[in-house]
C-alpha cells in the first residue's frame, strides 16, 4: 500500500508512480523466483483527474506489458490522499521457490546491482541517476527466475540491506558477516564524499529493489556466468555464519561498524 | 478499498469492520458463483493500536474461518486515516461462472434476502437490526455456489438495486421491468412509515450485499426449492426485457417511479 505523503510526495510524477506501484510488487515475486502473471489495482483518489489517471496508467501498463502481466481486478474510490494498493500474483514450482528461511552457514551472501542509490536520490534529488533509482526501480524478475535451484534464500531490498538481510537471518536462524567495502554502490557516492550519508544509504537505505540472496560457495562459477549472461552485476558481500541471527558489518580495517536499524513504519 | 470517513465513520467498531472488510470481498466471489479460497489484506493505520488490531483481526478471521479462507499475504503501513484493501480469490469452473453479461429477455429477476436494511441503518442507527445489516453484512456464498448453472447473470448489491441491476442491463444489453411492491424489504420500514426514505433505501441504498440474479422462468421451481433448502428468501421482483439497457420500476398502481441513480464515488 503506497500512501501519498508517506511513500511518495504530493505532486509526484504520475507516470513514474504507476511504474513504481507495480514494480515494488513484482519485486516481491522476483524475490521468490516467481514468474509474474496477474495483478489487481485498488486506488483511492481525492478527485477523478483524467490527466493524472492517464499518466499513472501509462507507467503501470508499460511495465505490466513488458512482463506479460494482466490486470484482472481492482477498485477505485475517493480518498483524502492518493492511496494505491497493488496485489501481484505469479507462479513458481513449489520445489524451487525461494524463501527467507533457506540460508545455511557457509553460504555466500550476494547482492544484485548497486545499493544506496534510491536513498541517495531521496537525500539529493538533483542527482538524476539516483532519483531515477528512487522513482523508477526495476524489478529483478529475470534474475529471480534464474536463481531457482541456485540460491538458498532470497529477499528484495525494500527497507535497506541491514533490515532485509536481517529478515533472512531471523527466518533462517543464522548470523551473517558482511564486508562494507565489498557492497556495490552508486558511483556518485565517491563524488559526494559524505561517509555518514553513504553508510546510511548503503546499509540502511530502502527502495533499491535489488535482490539479496545466499548460495553455496560451489555456485560461485554459475552465478558469475549468470551475471555476465544477464548483464547485471552480482556481487559477493559476505557470508552466512552459524549462531544467533546477528548481522556484523566490518569496515575496511576489519572493525565492526554501527548502522541504523531497519525502517519501522510505526516508529514514533 | 475501504477508507475511514468515507466507507465507515471514524471510531467504527473494529471487530465489525474486520468482518465487513472481508465480507464485501467474499460477496463479489459469491456473485460469480465462486468458492472462496485465499485472501490478502493491506492495511494503513494512523498508529499501531494493539487493541484496535486485535478486534479487527477477530472479526476478519472469524469470517475467514467460517468459509475456510486462508490469509496468504498483504501489507501494513502508516496512513493518515484507516485504509483497508482486501483482495479475495476463489475458484469456480469457467463453464458455470456467473457474469453480469448473461441476462436474457424473458428471464425472471430474483433477489435474495431483503433490500434497504443497510441504508436504513445509516439513516436510523438506533434501529439495531438495520445497523447490523450495515455493519455486519453476510456474503451469500452458499447461494452463489448453488446458482452455478441455474442463474444466467448475477451481481451483488453494493451500490443499490438500481445501480447494480443497471450493471447487468448494460453488460447484457437488455432492459428490465421491476415491480416495486414485490421487492423484499426490512419490516421496520412499515413502522417508520416514511415512503420517500423507504424508496431511496430499497431502490438506491447500497451495502446490502444480497445477490440480484436472473434465471429462465423454467427455473422457478428449482429456485423455490433452493430457497427452502438454504432458509434464505429468494424473491421474484420482475423480468428482463428486450431492448435498451433501461430499468423501469412500477409502483403499486403500475405507474413508472422516479428513483436516484447509482452511487458515484467521484460525484461532486
Amino acid at each position: 500500500m503506497l500512501v501519498e505523503g508517506r511513500h511518495f510526495l504530493p505532486g509526484a510524477e504520475p507516470r513514474a508512480l504507476g511504474h513504481k506501484a507495480l514494480a515494488v510488487n513484482l519485486s516481491d515475486l522476483a524475490a521468490m523466483g516467481a514468474a509474474p502473471k496477474w495483478v489487481l489495482l485498488a486506488i483511492g483518489l481525492p478527485e477523478a483527474d483524467e490527466h493524472w489517471l492517464k499518466a499513472f496508467a501509462g507507467g503501470f501498463f508499460a511495465l505490466a506489458a513488458r512482463y506479460g502481466v494482466d490486470l484482472v481486478g481492482g477498485d477505485t474510490t475517493r480518498a483524502p490522499q492518493i492511496t494505491i494498493s497493488v496485489t501481484a500474483m505469479g507462479e513458481v514450482p513449489a520445489s524451487v521457490a525461494l524463501y527467507r528461511a533457506g540460508a545455511r552457514p557457509g553460504d555466500d551472501i550476494w547482492v544484485s546491482g548497486e545499493l544506496g542509490g534510491a536513498a541517495l536520490g531521496l537525500a539529493h534529488p538533483e542527482i538524476a541517476e539516483a532519483a531515477k533509482r528512487l522513482h523508477e526501480p526495476e524489478p529483478r524478475l529475470e534474475l529471480g527466475e534464474r536463481l531457482r535451484g541456485m540460491a538458498n534464500a532470497a529477499i528484495d531490498v525494500s527497507d535497506g540491506l541491514a533490515g532485509d538481510l536481517g529478515h533472512i537471518l531471523e527466518r533462517s536462524r543464522v548470523g551473517a558477516l558482511v564486508e562494507y567495502p565489498l557492497i556495490p554502490r552508486n558511483s556518485f557516492f565517491r563524488k559526494i564524499n559524505d561517509p555518514d550519508l553513504e553508510r546510511d544509504c548503503v546499509l540502511s537505505g530502502g527502495d533499491d529493489y535489488e535482490l539479496i540472496f545466499t548460495a553455496a560457495t560451489a555456485r560461485r562459477g554459475d552465478l558469475e556466468g549468470l551475471s555476465r549472461e544477464l548483464g547485471l552485476a552480482l556481487t559477493r558481500i559476505g557470508s552466512i555464519q552459524a549462531g544467533d541471527a546477528r548481522l556484523t558489518v566490518l569496515d575496511g580495517k576489519g572493525k565492526p561498524m554501527k548502522f541504523k536499524p531497519a525502517f519501522d513504519h510505526f516508529r514514533k
